[in-house]
């Protein structure tokens, strides 16, 4: 028998958000609480091409599949008119170590299962009450982390914020396009929205601290490597609570790990955010609260393996 | 365009003996020259299931593609009517990172890249004359050696080592059936070959050092993992020429690190055995010489891109 391989559109048609959120949710509390494994990933560099690839493979215990999930990033590719990123999972048998299918996904399942999480854990850590939203950086995931969110709570007038005032406002007809008012601010209005998610690839950080309003809510999505930095570590000082994905990632190359460094915040000073999931927080109205988040390998294969049950029904 | 898939069945239609010679013969050459790319591997367990799951990834500086290899083994399938190993090659472009096929090999091609760099390196470094061929084991490699030795240079009587009787009767039918005279051996006659070849994943040597005759020839193969050891530290320690397909790798996992763990061969001991395939390899008639070959990722990449060029052909 030929191994199945399905492609981004046959996924686009086969999922729902539902379905997407409740896998990831599931997963991040599995993750939270010891129940997944996610070996170090593998990692080749192409300098001659400016391009790399990762492998990361991800289980969650007791599940019937796990994955390994090939991402490559060639950033000469866009100036030839092709896409920078390129993805394909694996869905093998935890059972019996034969593949099940390949998800020709194209980075779709990354881009969908980041979104969730940012949306899932923004709404789990907010004010009830809180309806601005602000979003630094207008690429994909930006977009992605709006719509989830909105599915999730009603939200207020979106504020874009980007460097580049053209994409900026693409982005927000794109997000007009599905129902939601959003126009472009500077960052220091920004800075003062009831809810903000940076999705930005920024080296520096990205948004002033002290502009940051009592009972604000900060998710940050884009730092996920060591040169990356979005977030102040002076936000985490003033942080009541502070969540991380995962807690040895965060540290060695999340924003949390500046902060940290910086002696912003204790080393310990972080909760699981999957934990956050179980139950309506505890926030005071006037905290300000803080999620890092770098990305769980160990979300991939919950949700490549929720897709690939769904293609086949 | 969705992604092509070729099986099993289709790569063995369309691959020649010679062509993977040639492409591991150039592969191992390019590796002796560091030409090549093999980042640590990706591993994940399974215990409650007997299994566990290898990534690795290989590139050879220049080529147009390099390759992410997929090896589970699960060895409680038998047992259940299933095979205990399951591969898979993807071949992505090292220009713009795009997959371009997988190869649902089920393994294939590492068995044939590693018995073709046995048949290689057997054939380079034993004594022109050599002709009686010893194989210690009974599985699909020590068949593949021997094929495939033989397919290089004439072969006098194959002896076969097998702890099982039942089984190295079967190989030797399975070889008289391709024209090979073969016959079970006691380990004490099975020493005494003129070129000698350990496939087994025996984890104490399977070989007496003291009754290898001068001349003779010994290549390990089965020792891929630091629990395993085939070949004793005294024949080591007898050897005239040590090669290694990694220098790293032997040293870490092979059996040329238990030699030099046990004082028996010092660090700096070992050729790569590339080198041995450029020229013919000075070796006097009454010396031993030993390889100790434990499998090397830049092979999967070369061979699976010279199997992708003649599938499309």
């Amino acid at each position: 028998m030929t191994l199945p391989v399905f492609d981004a559109a046959a996924i686009e048609r086969a999922v729902t958000s539902r379905l997407v959120l409740d896998t990831v949710r599931a997963a991040l509390i599995a993750h939270a609480e010891g129940r997944t494994s996610v070996p170090p990933p593998l990692h080749l560099d192409f300098p001659e091409a400016d391009g790399d690839c990762h492998v990361k493979a991800g289980r969650i215990a007791g599940a019937a599949d796990f994955t390994v999930k090939i991402a490559t990033g060639f950033y000469g590719n866009p100036a030839r008119g092709l896409p920078a990123n390129h993805g394909l999972v694996c869905v093998i048998s935890a059972r019996t170590g034969a593949p099940r299918a390949l998800l020709d996904d194209r980075g779709l399942l990354t881009a969908w299962r980041t979104a969730a999480a940012g949306a899932l854990i923004t709404h789990a850590m907010a004010r009830p009450a809180a309806g601005t939203l602000a979003v630094f950086g207008t690429g994909e995931q930006a977009r992605l982390q709006a719509l989830w969110l909105a599915g999730l709570r009603p939200l207020g007038p979106v504020l874009v914020h980007g460097r580049t005032p053209d994409k900026a406002r693409a982005l927000c007809e794109a997000l007009a396009a599905h129902g939601l008012a959003a126009r472009p601010a500077a960052a220091a209005e920004a800075a003062r929205a009831d809810m903000i998610i940076t999705a930005t690839p920024a080296a520096s950080p990205v948004l002033d601290a002290a502009m940051v309003r009592p009972g604000a809510h900060v998710t940050g999505i884009g730092t996920d490597m060591p040169h990356k930095n979005e977030l102040p570590p002076a936000l985490f000082h003033r942080a009541r609570l502070i969540a991380t994905d995962d807690h040895a990632q965060c540290l060695d190359h999340g924003d949390f790990g500046h902060a940290v460094r910086a002696g912003s915040a204790a080393e310990d000073a972080d909760i699981a955010a999957g934990l956050l999931l179980k139950a309506p927080v505890d926030r005071p109205d006037t905290a300000i609260t803080v999620a890092d988040l770098t990305g769980v390998g160990a979300l991939d294969a919950a949700l490549a393996s929720a897709v690939l049950r769904r293609l086949r029904e």
